[in-house]
C-alpha cells in the first residue's frame, strides 16, 4: 500500500502542542504549513515509498570499501536535496531556510514513515549540521556548511568504538595535533549510519578522539570534523582523506542504510579539524545528540503511523467470521478483538506524536522566546522530555508495528504483506541514540532534579491544568477515563516525590526502578498529549474517543508502574543471576 | 553460544507442576525422566543447535515442487527418528514409547531451544498422529501410524484456504467419493509446514474438505489422510499421489521451516482416505488442535529460554559502564536496568513453562486418572488453561526476545549476533494454531462456563490455596508481592464475575475486553505457577526472589487490566477507524 502523509492529524498535533505561538512561527500561517506538509507528503508517497521494499530486499552493498546503495536511491536523494528539502530544518543564517523545529520534525516524521532507512541519512546529517553550527569556527562553517544544508554532502556522527557503545568514557580515538591547526585522526568507530555511500560525492564526518594530553574520562574528549575527501581547489574535491569503510553490518531491519566500520588513520591518520574546543567535544555532541534523540523519537512515531495506516486498510479489506445477525463474511474490522489492536495502535501513535511535537515547541520556544527566563524554562523543558519522548515513542513504534503484524494473522508473517519490515525496521529505536534504559537513567539521574527540581514540578503542574479543563469541559463518558487519570497523575506525583527522597545512597534502588518511572512519565505524558488534542478539537469527535479509549485501557497501568518503581528494587538487586553477578 | 538445556529447572517446574503423580509417571522415577531430558539437551546441542544459524540464513527452497531444507537438515532428521525420538511422545498401544504428556512436553522444550524451525515438524507430526490415533480407522492406523511414530515419515495439518484463515466455515476443498471407499480430494492450501521436504520419502497430509452433499459451515467438514506417495507392494512407495507444493512463503522468521501452498487435485483430484466419520471431521482436528495449541505455548517457553540465555551471557560479558567506586568497566549485569530486563526474561520463561506443564499434567490426569469424574475434571481444566498457556507463553516469548535483543543494545540488532533471530522466531507463535486473539475469545465464550462454570470456580479455588500456602510459608519479603497477587487474584475474579453476568445480547462488550481479560488471567496463572516453584524450592533462595520480582514487578498490572476489561469497551466498540466501519 502507499503510504498517505496524515496532514490532517500532523496539523492538529501541532496546534494541540502549541506551535502556532506567533513567536515560533515567526510569520508562517497554518495554510503555508498545510502546503509544506502536503508536498512532503506528496514527495515522500511518490518518491520515497517506492524504494522502500526494494531497499529492504536489496540493501546497501559494501565492495572494496565502496558502498552501493540501492537502485534508484541517488536518484531519489538528488531529487530530494533538489527540491529544498535537506535545507528545510537548516538555520537561516547558515543558508538554511529556517523553519521552526516543530515544522521540521512534523515533516521528518513523513520521509521516515515512507521510508525509514532513507531518513536516516537526513536525520544524522542534521545532527552534523547543528554540531557544526554550535561549535564550529566561522572558517569551518563557511567552508562545509553550505553543501551540507544543501544536501551536497552528507554528514555523520563517529561516537561508538567496539569497546565504547553507551560508554564514551572509554572511548580511545586518538587525535595528533599537527601544529598546522590540522589534526591526525587514528582509531575506529562502530555503527556508523550513512558512514559511507553513493548518494553524494562527499561526506563529512564528525568524530569524538582524544588528544594525547587529554584528561581521561569524559573530560578529555574533543570533537573533529573529518572530511571523505580534502579540499581541492576552487571548491572542487581534494585529495581523499585517510578514512575507509571497512565492513558494512548485516542487520534486522533498516537494511538499505549502511551501517558502516569505520577506519580512521590505517595509513598514518585522517586530516581532522577541531570542533570547539580541545576536551570539550562532548558537550556539542550532546547538543546535537538530544536533537537526534527527539528526532529518533519521530522516527518511532513514523513507523508507527505506517504500520496502523497499513492495517487498518488490511482490516477494512479482509473478510473472516460473521457478525451476529450477518449471512456473509465481515471485515475483520468489525471484530471487536482487531479494533482494539486497531485503537491501541492509532492511540499510541497519536499520543507518541503528541509528546514528540511537545518537545519540539519547547526547543522552539527555548531558541525563540523573548525573554531570558522563558527560554531557560523552555530548554529545561526539552531537556526534561527529550528522554521520554525519545523512549516513549520508540516503545510505542515497537508495540504498534507487532500489532501490525497480528493484525494481518498469517500475512504479517510472510514479508510481501509488508507488515514485518516495520518491526524489523522499528526494533533498532529503542537501541541507537541512548537506548531507552540509558534514557531511563539520565531522565532519573540528572532530569528529575533539573532547575532545583523546578523544572519537574512546573511540568506536574501543567498536567494537572490539562485535567482540570478536562473536568471543566465535562465530556459526556469520559468520567471513569478521567479518573483513571488523575489517579495515574497522582501516582506519577508519589513516584517523583519518592525519587527526589531518595539519597546519593540509595542509586542502584532508584536505578532499579528507572525503566518503569520513565514508562510511568511517557504514560502521563501520552494522556497530556492526547487530552490536549481532545479540548482542541472542536466538533470532531475522534480525538475524545481516542483519549477515553487511552485512559480507560492505558492509563490504567500507572498505579502498577509506581509500584514497580517504589517497591520493586530488592528483587532486581538481589537476584543471582548465575553469570558474574 | 550453545544452548544448555535447563534439565534442573525443567524438572522443578515438572514437580512443582505435580507431574510426579504416580498416576502420570507410571513406574518413570525422577531419575529417569533426568536422563532422558540430559539425553535430549545433549542431543538439542550437538546435532540441532548447530543447524540453527544455517537454517536461518539458506533457509528451505522449493525447486520444481521440490523442497530442499537446509544443509545437514536432512541427516540430523534421520538421527533424531534413529534415537528413538519421534516415538516418544506416541501412544504405546500404537507402537510409541507412551511417556506422559508432561514429560513429552518437557522433551518439545528442548528441541524447540535449539531449534524452533526444526521442532515445527515433529510437533504436527504429532498433531497428524494424535489425530489418526483419535479418529483413524484400524486399518488406516495399522497401515499409517508405525511408519509415522518411528519418523520414517512426517505429517502435516491442512486447515487454511486463502480465503478461510481462522474461520473454517469458509472452506472450499472439495472431496468427492469414490465408491470404493476412497475420495478424491481437490482444493488449495495455504500456510502448511513441511507440506513438501526432503527429510522423509514420504508426508502424510490429513486434510480438511467438504464432501458433496455436506452441510453448510463447520457442521460439513471432513477430515481425510492424503499420502504423498500411496501404497505399493509390500509397504514399498506406490505411485505419486495428486498433490504438489506450488510455492514456500518467504518469511519473517522460523525461515528453514518451509511453510507451503499445497494444491490437491490439480490433475483430477489426490486420493484421499476418510478419518473418523463423515461431516465430524472439526471434532478429531479440534483435538489435535488443542494439543497443537499447548506445543505452540511450549515453543515460547523454548525461545524465551534460548534468548535468555543468551542475554545473559552476553551480559555477564560485556564490560561498559562503572559502577560506584569501580575504576574498570563492570560487566553489565552488575547494572541494575539490564537486571531488570534479565530478570523479567527469566520470570517471564519459567512462570511460562509452569503454566504449559501445569496443562501438561491436566492433560495427563484427563487421560490416567482412575475414576471417571476426576478425568472430567482434569478435561475441562485443560481446556481452560490451553487458551491461558498458549497465549500467555507466545506473548511472552515476543516480549522475551525483544527484551533480549535490548540487552545486547547495538549487537543486538547485529544478525550474526543469534538474538534478533529469536525474535524473528517467536513472532509466529502468538499467530499460528489459532491468533492469541482467537484464545481470547475462545475463552470467554466457550471456556469460562464449562460445567457450568464449575471449572472456573474450581481452578480459581486453587488460585486461592496456594496463596494460602504462601501466607502460611510466611517468606520474609514477600510481604508487599503477597498483597498484589490477593489484590491481582480478587481483580481476576471481579472480572470473571462481570462476565459471567453478560448476557449474550453483550455479546461485543465482552468481546471488546477478551484480550486484556485472557492477559489477567495469564498474569495470575503465571504468579501461581512461580508461587507453587518457590513452594516447592526447599533451601534454594533463587524461586522465592523470581516470585517476589514478579508479584512486585507484574502482578501489579491486574487491576489496570481488569479496569480495561470491565470499562474499556465503549471505544472500543464505537470508534470510527475510518476503513469500512
Amino acid at each position: 500500500m502507499t503510504y498517505q502523509a496524515p496532514v490532517d492529524d500532523i496539523l492538529a498535533a501541532l496546534k494541540a502542542a502549541g506551535a502556532f505561538d506567533p513567536v515560533i512561527m515567526d510569520g508562517l500561517d497554518e495554510d503555508t504549513v498545510r502546503a509544506i506538509l502536503e508536498e512532503a507528503g506528496k514527495f515522500a508517497s511518490e518518491v520515497l515509498d517506492p524504494l522502500n521494499r526494494i531497499g529492504d530486499k536489496t540493501g546497501s552493498r559494501l565492495d572494496n570499501g565502496a558502498v552501493a546503495t540501492p537502485p534508484g536511491w541517488k536518484e531519489a536523494y538528488s531529487r530530494f536535496a533538489e527540491a529544498g528539502w535537506t535545507a528545510l530544518p537548516c538555520p537561516a543564517e547558515d543558508g538554511g531556510q529556517g523553519l521552526p523545529s516543530s515544522v521540521a520534525m512534523a515533516v521528518g516524521e513523513i520521509w521516515n514513515a515512507a521510508n525509514l532507512a532513507f531518513g536516516v541519512c537526513p536525520l544524522l546529517t542534521n545532527g552534523a549540521i547543528d554540531a557544526l553550527h554550535i561549535g564550529g569556527s566561522e572558517e569551518l562553517k563557511a567552508r562545509y556548511l553550505p553543501r551540507m544544508i544543501s544536501g551536497e554532502w552528507t554528514g555523520t556522527m563517529n561516537l561508538t568504538e567496539p569497546q565504547a557503545g553507551s560508554d564514551l568514557n572509554a572511548l580511545t580515538t586518538r587525535a595528533v595535533p599537527e601544529g598546522d591547526g590540522t589534526y591526525r585522526i587514528i582509531g575506529t568507530k562502530i555503527y556508523i549510519s550513512y558512514g559511507e555511500h553513493d548518494l553524494t560525492d562527499n561526506i563529512i564526518h564528525l568524530v569524538l578522539a582524544r588528544l594525547p594530553d587529554a584528561p581521561p574520562g569524559t573530560r578529555g574528549i574533543s570533537l573533529f570534523l573529518v572530511p571523505k575527501f580534502l579540499d581541492g581547489d576552487d571548491g572542487a574535491l581534494g585529495p581523499r582523506n585517510d578514512v575507509v569503510c571497512a565492513g558494512i553490518e548485516h542487520k534486522l531491519g533498516i537494511i538499505a542504510s549502511p551501517t558502516c566500520v569505520m577506519k580512521f588513520g590505517e595509513e598514518g591518520g585522517a586530516t581532522g579539524y577541531l570542533v570547539g574546543k580541545e576536551n570539550h567535544g562532548l558537550a556539542v555532541m550532546f547538543v546535537m545528540m538530544n536533537a537526534a534523540r527527539l528526532a529518533v523519537g519521530v522516527q518511532g512515531v513514523a513507523v508507527a503511523e505506517r504500520a496502523t495506516q497499513r492495517a487498518i486498510r488490511y482490516a477494512g479489506e479482509r473478510r473472516q467470521g460473521r457478525a451476529p445477525g450477518d449471512r456473509d463474511m465481515v471485515p475483520i474490522i468489525r471484530h471487536p478483538d482487531v479494533r482494539r489492536m486497531l485503537l491501541t495502535m492509532r492511540a499510541l501513535t497519536v499520543a507518541a506524536r503528541g509528546v514528540c511535537l511537545a518537545t519540539a515547541v519547547a526547543t522552539d520556544l527555548s531558541h525563540k522566546a523573548s525573554d531570558p527566563q522563558t527560554r531557560a524554562r523552555a530548554a529545561d523543558r526539552v531537556a526534561l522530555l527529550t528522554p521520554v519522548a525519545k523512549a516513549f515513542a520508540t516503545d510505542a513504534a515497537v508495540e504498534v508495528a507487532s500489532l501490525g503484524i497480528q493484525v494481518h494473522g498469517g500475512m504479517g508473517y510472510i514479508e510481501e504483506t509488508g507488515a514485518a519490515q516495520h518491526l524489523r525496521d522499528a526494533r533498532i529505536l529503542p537501541i541507537y541514540e541512548g537506548t531507552n534504559g540509558i534514557q531511563a537513567i539520565d531522565l532519573v539521574t540528572r532530569k528529575l532534579s533539573l532547575a532545583g527540581g523546578v523544572a519537574m514540578k512546573s511540568y506536574i503542574a501543567d498536567l494537572a491544568g490539562t485535567l482540570s479543563a478536562l473536568h471543566e469541559a465535562q465530556h459526556t463518558g469520559l468520567e471513569f477515563g478521567l479518573e483513571q487519570m488523575a489517579r495515574a497523575l497522582e501516582a506519577f506525583g508519589s513516584a517523583t516525590t519518592w525519587i527526589g527522597r531518595k539519597s546519593d545512597a540509595d542509586g542502584d534502588i532508584v536505578l532499579a526502578g528507572a525503566t518503569p518511572y520513565l514508562q510511568l512519565f511517557g504514560l502521563v505524558a501520552a494522556g497530556d498529549a492526547l487530552a490536549r488534542a481532545a479540548l482542541n478539537a472542536g466538533n470532531d469527535p475522534a480525538p475524545l474517543t481516542l483519549l477515553r479509549f487511552f485512559a480507560e485501557n492505558r492509563s490504567v497501568a500507572a498505579l502498577g508502574l509506581a509500584a514497580s518503581v517504589m517497591a520493586g528494587h530488592a528483587s532486581v538487586l538481589s537476584a543471582d543471576l548465575g553469570a558474574g553477578t
